[in-house]
């Protein structure tokens, strides 16, 4: 697998251009025939909505395969299929089984790979579109949130070598029962990056409706700007930033196996942002995007007896119940041997959980317990922060300069997340997108 | 493989009573969970065409299994799906590739199987639900059209001892390269029939929107009566009759395999038509049903030159076509050693084969093409015809007596078809449904 040195500018895109075809002024190179790269192309259910769209991308991805580059496609289902289907499943069963979820929700994929076969024979060339269990995606037999365990990439190889093109439902596999398997939602970007990692394939370009991942949220702030290259944990952190154009299940899987992942537009042919490993250039840029989590809940115990193995007894049975706790604080006040302990959940857990901590409060010995819901998570992300100090405390003084009170923090190695009143979300994106001059390009932090 | 006996009554009906769960004063038998019979029920589209409809379904097929029996179900698609999907597929490809198309069209049966399942386990019973290559459904890699060549029934055993309704996705097979096949219109008909055979299964039940095969068509003859008992060959020979209810491509399978085909209505309780080996009851009956066939066009060659290998020279090109050419007569003229070659083909293929032929007979020497559309191929059915003399004249006399030419004549063992002008379609039926008393039942002809 290939690393991308790190250059002045356009080392790393000309080797990735040759994989993804677009062009740089290398045109003459990428002409030869005998440039060949392997890329493995994903799109969503938005760019493959209609007949019309489907046909769309089998042109786009024949005018790369022209190029001389073999082609991997992967499709989800066309956009409404799948809310279709388990509106289906909805009026059969009030909880529909998990198994026969699978197999009716891996139908949709199904559909649309057939018909963007066509599409291709229909252009003149040839493809052939295979579902997971045809590929051998073996998967763990968790059905609607299966985990990919290998890929057989064999038969994909040999129609390749066939010269077609080579057509993959997304988001589903196959368990050791010979079940079919779904790997939840977004999981068609999961099934792109083990099949490039499978294949050992020159890239793997996520095509979506945007045109890349942002320094934050373009809706809430005019100056976002597109990231053209960021790192795999940075784009991990920025989790709710590349939720909406990237699972996040594949980056992880894409750092394991060192994929280069390339975010763009369906619908244009511009550069998107490309997701590799972290290098030196990267390394310059102190902070790489502002990212908000409007979906978390802060809930307080008060007046924990501060004994060893408390915490134990607060968080095991809340993650019996599945309810995933974030972010965790504890104050200690010495004089009572009593502490508080603060922490969020996802929203939609807020409800539960209290009713849980108010039963168990007793059984422990607490005081008392209090929730939040108008709170939001703000982070600063950039593996630049590693080498930089003084990070974390320019985000204090920018929030507190806009009068906006932190209520918890947190820190990694290369983020700094606040808790502030969900009001003031918008201002302090975009006060913090202004302080660390993210509308200015990677280059250019570099420089200064 | 069990034959029925046939009897006065209900000899028949009580062994597969035992096998189909309905009840004719035998409800203490059948109460006991000991008498247990291995079932397998298909369901066509519009039994499945909603999710109400799913349910109900549901529900008739575990009052059955809580009769002790064993269940195995075969679903269409949802009806319009199929339609919808070779819609979508043509706005891809002006002639859609075979193996993508199956790709496609599969989805259909495997949504309605999955919800199939849901609605049993919402009913608080077990289900699960497999594709054709789940249960090893081989078949040939005619795609469209394919055979199936064998089937593995030990999985299906396995989840049947488990206590489960086992729900198989029809019409849908896999061929040796793990391709998926589908097995043409109307091929869960073939798939619950191979099905049974593979499975011995005790009794294979239709289920469709009609109460079984009529003597001829309701919808022409107020006097149609429904068939209780009918043979193989005769259900065969009454393919038009039968093609509205059952696949004839099922029947001939069931032939072989002598399985037990019901044919009954989705909607009422009733008893339908038993498709089954001819027995000594049948004989007693002359004729079973009336059927007519709209859908063909007669054409004539005339004056070819009466030399050896003629008929080749004519039929050869036709074949090579793909047309099939059902009904064959030729006149000789002794005199001018030439004759009249006529012939007819499937509607569709009318003008097809005039075209070719044009072009033909200056080739062969023949003189001039002339054809008819116009035209309709009324039919007698009856294994009794082989041991009674004179039911071809009565069929001529009963055309006769209404004033009814008859253009062409071909008779078989247990069949004799007159094709005759199209306007008199009506009329005809109904005189040869009251000539040979099809209004009454088999017993009282058979006492006659």
């Amino acid at each position: 697998m290939f690393v991308p040195t790190a250059g002045k500018d356009v080392v790393c895109r000309f080797v990735f251009g040759v994989a993804c075809g677009c062009s740089f002024g290398f045109t003459s190179k990428w002409e030869s025939k005998e440039i060949m790269a392997l890329i493995v192309q994903k799109f969503g259910g938005t760019s493959v909505g209609s007949p019309a769209k489907i046909k769309a991308v089998a042109e786009r991805v024949l005018r790369n395969k022209s190029q001389g580059n073999q082609m991997v496609v992967v499709l989800s289902a066309m956009s409404g299929e799948t809310n279709r289907l388990v509106d289906l499943a909805s009026q059969m069963q009030e909880l529909p089984d998990t198994r026969e979820m699978d197999m009716l929700l891996s139908t949709g994929e199904q559909v649309t790979v057939s018909l963007f076969a066509m599409a291709v024979k229909e252009a003149g060339d040839d493809a052939v579109s295979f579902l997971g269990d045809q590929v051998k995606i073996k998967t763990d037999s968790v059905h609607t949130k299966a985990r990919i365990e290998s890929i057989d990439s064999e038969k994909i190889r040999a129609e390749l070598n066939q010269g077609r093109v080579v057509v993959i439902a997304g988001f589903q596999g196959v368990n050791e029962k010979g079940d079919i398997t779904t790997l939840g939602r977004g999981g068609s970007d999961t099934t792109a990056v083990a099949l490039a990692a499978a294949l050992k394939a020159d890239s793997c370009e996520i095509y979506t409706d945007v045109e890349g991942v942002y320094t934050t949220d373009p809706n809430i702030c005019a100056k976002a700007r597109k990231i053209d290259r960021i790192s795999y944990d940075e784009m991990l952190e920025l989790a709710s930033l590349g939720a909406k154009v990237l699972d996040i299940r594949s980056v992880t899987l894409a750092k394991r196996y060192k994929v280069p992942i390339h975010v763009r537009s369906t619908f244009t042919e511009t550069e998107g942002t490309w997701v590799i490993e972290e290098d030196k250039q990267m390394e310059g840029l102190i902070v790489s995007g502002v990212t908000y989590n409007k979906n978390e809940a802060r809930i307080t115990v008060s007046g924990v007896p501060n004994q060893p193995g408390i915490a134990a007894k607060i968080f095991t049975p809340i993650s019996d119940e599945n309810i995933i706790v974030d972010m965790i604080i504890q104050n200690q006040d010495a004089g009572k041997g009593k502490a508080d302990m603060t922490f969020t959940v996802i929203r939609s857990d807020y409800e539960r959980t209290l009713k849980l901590l108010q039963q168990l409060i007793k059984k422990i010995g607490a005081e008392s317990v209090q929730g939040d819901t108008d709170i939001t998570k703000i982070s600063i992300v950039g593996v630049g922060m590693r080498n930089h100090s003084g990070i974390a405390s320019t985000m204090f003084s920018v929030l507190a300069k806009e009068g906006i009170n932190i209520s918890m923090i947190s820190t990694s190695e290369i983020k700094v997340s606040c808790v502030i009143e969900e009001k003031y979300t918008e201002l302090a994106v975009r006060a913090l997108h202004d302080a660390f001059e993210l509308d200015k390009s990677n280059v250019s932090i570099e420089e200064q």
